[in-house]
């Protein structure tokens, strides 16, 4: 049976080389990660023609850029890329940070 | 300029008469909203063909069912209802609750 409830808490994991992701769901129409960052990492901002992505900042704090914009995201907070939209994220925080991200469509199913 | 950054807590807004969806982003890929619910609403059971839903608890609790399964989630806690499996979820607590929620492809648009 497939798996429908998760605890983004229990799943976060961290690694001293890179950013992790953990995947929780993912079809062609979408897919549910766990972004774990400790400090210093990050994600380079990049752009997907076709998707979009929603990044919720789950514990510690993250700066977010989207387009010119750019932003520490903090618990509870909300940062959506539009398909097209250059994006990226980074801890510069001392703590480790993480984040519910979802992106639709997935881009490889 | 469209809008990237939310605070789900500052969005979320409650209404006496049925929980309220606050939308926070739209496209044809999909939609996310803040589900607001005070004690005692709901939304009914249903499926969608076609869409993933992902529910994140925000704040409170609330009874989410997934097929055959239902959980109470907390703050931090995930449910996916993959296309086809009936899901919804209602606010058994004493205090109002908020999720994040994620469908994809928007079912409409």
């Amino acid at each position: 049976m497939p798996e429908y409830f998760f605890d983004t808490e229990a799943e976060a994991d961290y690694a001293p080389d890179k950013m992790k992701k953990i995947n929780l769901y993912k079809s062609p129409r979408l897919f549910c990660d766990v972004y774990c960052l400790l400090p210093g990492q990050a994600q380079k901002e990049h752009a997907h023609a076709e998707n979009d992505k929603i990044y919720h900042q789950l514990s510690g704090t993250a700066e977010v850029c989207i387009g010119e914009e750019r932003r520490t995201l903090r618990p509870g907070e909300v940062a959506v890329a539009p398909a097209g939209v250059v994006h990226g994220v980074r801890n510069t925080s001392r703590a480790p940070a993480s984040l519910l991200v979802v992106m639709a469509p997935h881009p490889r199913l």
